[in-house]
């Protein structure tokens, strides 16, 4: 083997915003697997906004990327070579692996995709994996929303938000979703069928929200956090439901960020806030995907997915992630898929 | 009837502290009852920190107290006339009522209590009452606490705390207190079987945390809010379960207070927290003072009483709550108790 691997590693913990300079770039010879591994193609590299919660200094819900070692991402990839009987040559795989080209695994945490080229491979990023399952297990699990109640959606033009909103259409709830952009706004109402939008960037927020929630606010999904996290507390109703899949308004912080100022809403409306990351439901991932396929056949749901072409550009692909200028969920393209 | 009736009115919202000057003291002849009402001339007047969010012009679980209108309270008092069928003379009866002497009523939210002398009627207010019901379904319902986990309770020496703590124990787990005195302090420990407790006046709460949770936090039980419930965010468990029960350090301020700076612990440990009032729990009532009354019995359950005497003196006890001076459930001595 003489084939040459390229890979990000961890630099330094980023201080504020994750940066280019946080990583370094290096290339290396694929070595020989041994008896057991497997070696993997990546072709398709999933950019979230947990990405910078791995690369923190901080313990959250996993331990932190350590400096030095190669950056942490969920992967779509092709098996190429397969000393391990879970695996053989050609299997489409997923799993939290890492920011290099080639990737030597003892098939720990690698599953097979059954991908038959039905849906487009890029789907299985789009809604029927970590993003698509966090929405759904979000919302059913914490937010249960009932028919007639009213969800709001904050990124609801993102990889998650976006499908929180359209199953929270499917489930009969008034759905008014949060976004930065007009575009996305028109986007999630025109296309996706939710209720209303509001552009957060050029809207006051609890005006817009009182003019589309006349009857409040029962279940918010959310992961920015922040500001609109205080402005929807201000207008819950009695019982809210608040899932927390993220608070990415605060992942760059280099300072101690206080908590919503609403906070006291929680005692006065008996609402419930809880946090949750999708690996939580991994034993119901079945069920999830299953309903979620359903939907997305009945064209019930859709997705859009942003595609930068390019492992050298993954840091890149951060930034718009955290300025808001992706367009759908943010994969990078690391490789060709394989012709089925 | 040309007795009279003494009662407090509310002259103003409270600014701050509620203070003696926000109310007034008046009298006025007591009203004959018309039919289908009944007279009941109050014996204890229950003080609770709940009492200064209805004092506030700000609605929250309930719609605030107007002014000029007769405080809001709950009281336990002695039917002295009915000419209502649900109820008869000397009938021993709780409701959340007025801040009077002699409360004339319909009877709506007014209930009977089976006193029959086996305990002190004071006991009512100390356990089997608003107090340990509020312990005791936060607890259940919310906290869920399980053999071996580690409970944290705040306020751990106040009236719901107290019997919070002691239902922890109950269950099985390591129960940590914090309280505002070292008298508080050895109370709870010595008296009540806390297996620690911290004066968050002379102790840093963090450091003081760590020492007595080797194993972290699994439920708190918060009555507080503030920089101390921001502490035990710090120090939570995957998945730890927070009831909110009250949130006394904010009650009288006035400028908004922000929430938790480790609010982002929600997310990172995939928490709950939640609020709730005792009323959410009506329909199970009669389970917990079952539970409570055979707790008691066997001996698993202590109470402590404070009484003021006087309802002159009501705005005064509630200075005692705030401040943290009061021994126990804080209770004003309206009318000497029937005897029975």
């Amino acid at each position: 083997m003489s084939r040459l691997n390229h890979e990000w590693r961890l630099s330094a913990h980023p201080i504020g915003k994750l940066k280019a300079s946080d990583f370094n770039w290096g290339e290396q010879k694929i070595p020989d697997i041994r008896e057991s591994e497997l070696l993997i193609r990546n072709i398709y590299l999933s950019i979230d906004p947990t990405n910078r919660i791995w690369a923190d200094e901080r313990e959250s819900y996993m331990p932190p990327v350590e400096t030095g070692n190669v950056m942490r991402g969920l992967i779509v990839g092709v098996v190429e070579e397969s000393r391990n009987p879970g695996f053989k040559e050609g299997d489409i795989v997923q799993g939290i692996l890492g920011w290099e080209e080639y990737i030597t695994s003892d098939g720990t945490g690698v599953s097979v995709i059954p991908y038959d080229g039905t849906v487009p491979l890029t789907a299985f990023f789009g809604l029927f994996s970590h993003t698509g399952l966090a929405a759904y297990f979000g919302l059913d699990d914490i937010g249960k929303p009932k028919e007639g109640e009213t969800l709001v959606v904050s990124a609801a033009a993102g990889a998650v938000g976006s499908v929180a909103g359209q199953i929270g259409r499917i489930k009969g709830c008034r759905v008014v979703g949060i976004a930065g952009t007009d575009a996305k706004c028109g986007w999630i109402t025109d296309d996706l069928g939710f209720d209303a939008a509001i552009n957060y960037k050029t809207e006051s927020v609890p005006d817009s929200l009182r003019q589309h929630c006349p009857n409040g606010i029962d279940v918010y999904f959310d992961t920015v956090g922040g500001p609109i996290l205080d402005a929807v507390l201000g207008q819950i109703n009695f019982k809210a439901r608040i899932p927390i899949c993220g608070m990415i308004s605060q992942y760059n912080s280099s300072e101690p960020v206080p908590g919503p100022y609403n906070f006291i809403n929680i005692l006065y409306k008996s609402a419930r806030i809880e946090g949750f990351i999708v690996l939580n439901y991994a034993e119901r991932f079945g069920e999830g995907i299953s309903d979620l396929v359903k939907w997305y056949s009945e064209g019930k749901l859709k997705y859009r997915i942003d595609v930068v072409e390019g492992l050298e550009n993954a840091p890149a692909a951060l930034d718009k992630l955290f300025d808001g200028t992706n367009k759908g969920k943010l994969i990078v393209k690391v490789s060709e898929e394989p012709s089925i």
